[in-house]
């Protein structure tokens, strides 16, 4: 990344910490701490500002997880931008969740943290940006749960955002809630969970290894796991026909996921993300697809991936037409990927491509 | 079911009390004793015997499970059939399984039950039949794991079997064995386990629930989740957008699934099972495709479901292609549905009508 190279502030932005920051569902965030990334400087006219929206477990270093993308000099890789992240709402990455401390009981909320919205992380994200005296951004950018938040700018600032990208996003249908219902419940089963109540040295480890192993399998596609591990046994030397325990490749891969990513998320804010995630749905939360999406001015590109399961391309295609119906200059592109939802991240350079040749 | 009406023995047999039934794996089960049902007589030809291979959660009542195919005038609903079923070896319906006494502890197997592959099922429903003095099976018929034990059956036994259906099956894909896997790691995660040892009374109902629940996604599919559950609330009042345990529908239905569950199978048994299933690898096994395959002298009706995830119709129409290479009369069904894996047990009359048509 270019511009990292030559100029990277690594912040934390404060606020409401008096009047709190009032949230969607009803509750109050008093202070609200948001850790924010930025690679390169707003110019005069401040029209070169990419803010990346990361997706759940991310992070607002962007140059750590998706850096193919902003060393592309066909895209950002180059000293003109000035690319901004922040760690979003509910996360573990340095911005206000679980862990943080509830003024009202001086503990941290744990399990009580309460329901952040797609729309309030954003709003917060704003409040950033206010600080950061950056009235517009050139491009809001993410996947998953981060083109959630890319759209729901484009929603609620249209005045901000000249062009959108979400990529592998829709609202969560019936078989991605079910998923997240059952990653908590994984979560839930550890005794070592206590309620949220658990210590960062006593996590609930099993537990959100199970939960992170259930959501590998909605990343991925059958037709990857096929290729990559088949019917063959744990690569390790287990032999699943003789000993009970044994694996196979499949089995040992999912629960050295799970292993990694204990050592570097927090359960309660994986229980809270995925349940924002859960409840993104602009249609329902404005009354109808005209009072969500026709307030939108951006450019808005959609790129669906093809053999995402958990965010169905079909159903982003179909969100497109959504858009257009409603008067919104939006396109539709596609990744052609066997590697599922987890294709922007696992081939940055197939979604470098089609971003290269259309913005 | 007709022959049901007119005529039903419920019977258990018990053999290899002394010598032992030896198992692929290495392991020995002494003694073995199996639970059946059987509808109607075998006739003097014993040409009318259909021997009804269950599913991993079923039973050897079929009537109570499978109505629908024995009631149909069509197929096996006149007087002249006799349907055997009995449950598998590793199950917790009358059959040896972990709940057994391991004669070298005097204490239930639990956890130690040793690996029964489907070849040791059929081997010991073989035995069941030759104390029955069935010399030969009309029909051998089975669906998901039931569906390996009929091709098992089939290559096994190639002068008893004379037709085969085996539906909704081929060994287990790379997906199929990661959702298992992820199945026996929430039932371990349950502290309620307690490395196999529970007690009926006290059993990890949380763990097998959820392993339950789990499974369910896999049995039906995104476009059934989404035409029957979508992102409405629990029907029960709760309100995801408020209320940090409240559930979408999907949540609700896959919970009160795994809670019915609970009340009606074994944790251990579930393990063993799952175990399995995941072994089924008939070229694996025999080395090679013809090894395996050419000794079927059965014709063979293969049906796959347009919408199962778990075991995808295309991977059933191949498997039909390798039996073909091989020489076997085998023709390929498939059972248009939204239903998902689930279909030969929630529309056993779209199955009924491909079967009238067809035997």
């Amino acid at each position: 990344m270019s511009a990292a190279t030559q100029h990277l502030i690594q912040g934390q932005y404060s606020f409401a910490e008096k009047e709190g920051f009032a949230l969607e569902c009803g509750g109050v965030l008093r202070p609200v701490s948001l850790r924010y990334a930025m690679y390169g400087e707003p110019n005069a006219a401040c029209d070169n500002v990419i803010l990346v929206c990361h997706a759940l477990s991310g992070s607002a270093e962007v140059a750590t997880w998706w850096p193919e993308l902003f060393d592309d000099p066909r895209l950002f890789g180059n000293d003109r931008y000035c690319i901004l992240c922040s760690n979003i709402l509910g996360s573990c990455y340095g911005s206000t969740g679980p862990s943080a401390i509830n003024p009202q009981t001086g503990k941290p909320y744990g399990a009580s943290f309460p329901l952040v919205t797609i729309g309030d992380m954003v709003r917060a994200q704003y409040e950033l940006l206010r600080f950061l005296e950056i009235p517009r951004v050139k491009l809001v950018i993410g996947g998953s749960i981060g083109g959630m938040q890319a759209l729901e700018w484009a929603m609620d600032y249209p005045d901000v955002v000249e062009h959108c990208v979400a990529i592998g996003t829709v609202p969560v249908g019936a078989m991605g809630l079910a998923l997240n219902h059952l990653q908590r419940q994984a979560i839930w089963l550890d005794p070592k969970w206590k309620g949220g109540e658990y210590t960062s040295d006593d996590p609930p480890a099993k537990g959100i290894a199970l939960a992170r192993a259930i959501a590998m399998c909605s990343y991925k596609s059958a037709e990857l796991f096929e290729i990559r591990y088949g019917r063959r046994p744990n690569r390790n030397g287990e032999d699943p026909w003789a000993d009970h325990q044994a694996r196979f490749d499949v089995g040992g891969y999912l629960d050295y996921q799970g292993q990694k990513f204990v050592e570097r998320f927090d359960a309660n804010a994986y229980l809270a993300i995925t349940r924002t995630m859960d409840t993104f749905d602009p249609v329902r939360s404005c009354g109808s697809a005209y009072a969500a999406y026709s307030r939108i001015k951006a450019h808005v590109t959609l790129v669906g991936i093809s053999s995402d399961w958990l965010f169905p391309a079909a159903d982003v295609r179909a969100l497109g037409e959504q858009l257009r119906a409603v008067g919104v200059d939006c396109d539709y592109r596609e990744i052609e990927s066997s590697h599922g939802h987890d294709s922007f991240l696992a081939e940055p350079e197939k979604l470098a491509s089609i971003l290269a040749t259309h913005l």
